[in-house]
């Protein structure tokens, strides 16, 4: 290594971008840029892409989001990059029920929905939203042959995916050889300086960086950051495991959904969610319970207005200290369900009688208002669902009672 | 196999078609399609694909265009088809300094020089040319990332070359997966019904089949034809081995150098460049210097005035028979090449002051007008090179001579 005297502001910026990145490649390449930026004032221009299908941020996305914000902090330019250009092809292969042909409306639909809810994170003024349909749409065939010839096929394979479904004899479309050089070449349009994504995206980001060298412009830096783990402590946090907690989500919701998480990713949850030093981090964890209400707080106030964390906070502790235990007055509603074996738990408070709509039911479990059983424990989840046969008692707002059984 | 009758005529059709043919795949849809456009009157539309660089065709050639001739002497119509499209966009990967980037220009005039050569084989009225720049050029990257999607990669790897290639670690550029697809959606946008072309394409043309099903269209059939042996009986037919006929040469050059083959590649020939029976061609070929002479007739008729190929054949007779011994006269000339280590014939000739240029020398070596040595051998190749040190004694036409030595 050479010894390279670096500026300590430079040196304070890049240990704020490096906290809590998984890779930063090449790292010299980044620190250089961050000098050059300094001196001449330009901003650098950082990239990430985003999915045109319909976006529900949860906490994991935002682990990107923030890093992208770090970056704003510091006077850079983000461009968030919207991949309508794939999303209008949908899936020539037919294999993907998932990836469906979209329309114009409904990248624009979800363009607007995106920026509702990322500007909660990002700062509006520096960020550019741009769709590759714009330099994609206008590529002839001879451009796209142009491009493949930049790319070899053994790199290719190398890719850590391809070389697994090779192996295992599993199907590999050549149009999946294509999406990565969309992308990258998404880079050579933008002109990006560095380019962020989850760490399963680093050789589509690399990809990038080589083919801007190779069109003759200097290759972005590439930042992986990784993937959060969710509420259960195990699986990645994912709509479809439903260990997530949604950035639209009510503030006593988030904060008892992240009161629920295991102490072993508490760390984890504070480097990757939070702006806290280590010290600090370090100072708190030594009394989890503590530190779980710290974090809670923290990220219920980065999504509602100031104070609303505290609020939570308060809420959830008086909950806590008034769990009596559940006695069913006489009046109580009750849902018979012989033979059947599962209902949602909104749907049994419709059909009990509690409540009149779908809707109304799950603003109040939104709301920590429905617990359940002997322990009043609250629901923090709208898709929570009861197992049958069984027996279940719940107390709905201040009067209502509900018990299932089946 | 299930017997299926087939009409006499078709089978005869058929027979005609795979004389002389490597492989066709698959026969029986092959026979299916002949009795279809026997019924319904309407020619089948057979393809060949040729490259847009300069062609100057020679008997390797030949036996391609022989079978597309074939088919149109059985009413079917050939789509000479012209891959100008790549040749426009030259060798986006720079490693190939002959695939350069051609013009329009260039491209029309290699154009007309194809239709000068290969009419001397083909029927103009049954021959469409097309390029496929028609469409190609119209296609937008949705279109071929929509063509990349019907190819996997495992299929693509199986090809032969690239399997090697991949084997041995030498790099495969991407761009090269997509020319199969270019010249397989050329079968597609053609409707062909067969594709012809050499064994080394049979990958290609098996591509274009897939395509036109998953374009919903019926597939194409493939006829391969094997690679013609060079003169010298060893390597492939190619200028660059110096072992071949090319089709425009004069008819004492086409004979002479035709019986100058080996006897082990005469029936070969006699199969892949004449339409002579089997039964006439096992007659002649028991006495292999008439047999070669009939060859050497037959072929100079192809590309020359009915009676051109008696002619060669009476004047090389008489030359071989005058061949004397070779006396040089006093004022033979005499180039003296001390220390230089070899010239071309033509060079020696214009340096050793017998011709006024390289052009009027090439015209005599063709012409059959240049003997060598003590037996007068006659020389051939417009290339043929003296080796130094030594010395060669020549008669050229019918009262030069020429010494050269080194």
């Amino acid at each position: 290594m050479t010894e390279k005297k670096i500026p300590p502001a430079i040196q304070a910026a890049f240990e704020k971008i490096r906290r809590g990145a998984d890779e930063i490649l090449p790292e010299g390449a980044l620190i250089d840029k961050l000098i050059k930026s300094s001196k001449t004032g330009k901003p650098l221009r950082i990239k990430a892409g985003f999915d045109p299908t319909a976006p529900d941020l949860h906490l994991g996305h935002t682990v990107l989001l923030r890093k992208m914000k770090h970056f704003q902090e510091l006077g850079h330019e983000v461009l968030f990059l919207i991949g309508d250009f794939t999303g209008m092809i949908g899936d020539p292969t037919g294999r993907s029920a998932t990836r469906k042909q979209m329309t114009r409306a409904e990248i624009e639909q979800n363009a607007k929905t995106y920026s509702d809810q990322v500007f909660r994170i990002l700062d509006k003024s520096k960020t550019t939203i741009r769709f590759n349909s714009e330099w994609c749409d206008k590529m002839t065939f001879a451009d796209v042959l142009g491009l493949t010839a930049q790319m070899t096929v053994a790199r290719m394979i190398e890719r850590d995916d391809f070389t697994k479904r090779l192996k295992a004899g599993d199907s590999i479309s050549l149009i999946e050889f294509m999406y990565p050089l969309v992308q990258g070449y998404d880079s050579v349009a933008l002109e990006s300086d560095v380019e962020l994504g989850g760490t399963d995206q680093k050789f589509n980001l690399l990809v990038g960086r080589d083919l801007q060298e190779r069109f003759g412009k200097e290759g972005q830096s590439i930042l992986t950051v990784p993937l959060l783990v969710g509420l259960d402590g195990e699986k990645k946090m994912s709509k479809s495991y439903g260990n997530y907690v949604g950035i639209t989500e009510a503030p006593y919701s988030m904060f008892a959904k992240i009161m629920s998480i295991p102490d072993s990713i508490l760390r984890n949850y504070f480097v990757l969610l939070t702006d806290y030093t280590v010290a600090q981090i370090e100072g708190w964890i030594a009394d989890p319970f503590e530190a779980k209400k710290i974090l809670a707080a923290t990220i219920v106030d980065d999504y509602h207005p100031a104070g609303s964390g505290k609020e939570a906070r308060l809420l959830w502790e008086k909950e806590k200290s008034e769990r009596k235990g559940l006695v069913l007055p006489p009046d109580a509603k009750v849902l018979d369900l012989k033979g059947k074996s599962e209902i949602s738990l909104v749907q049994a408070m419709v059909d009990g009688g509690v409540e009149a709509s779908l809707t109304a039911a799950r603003k109040l479990i939104e709301q920590g208002a429905v617990k359940m059983g002997d322990d009043l424990e609250t629901i923090t989840s709208r898709d929570y669902v009861l197992k049958l046969p069984g027996t279940y008692s719940f107390k709905i707002g201040k009067k209502k009672y509900l018990v299932v059984q089946g």
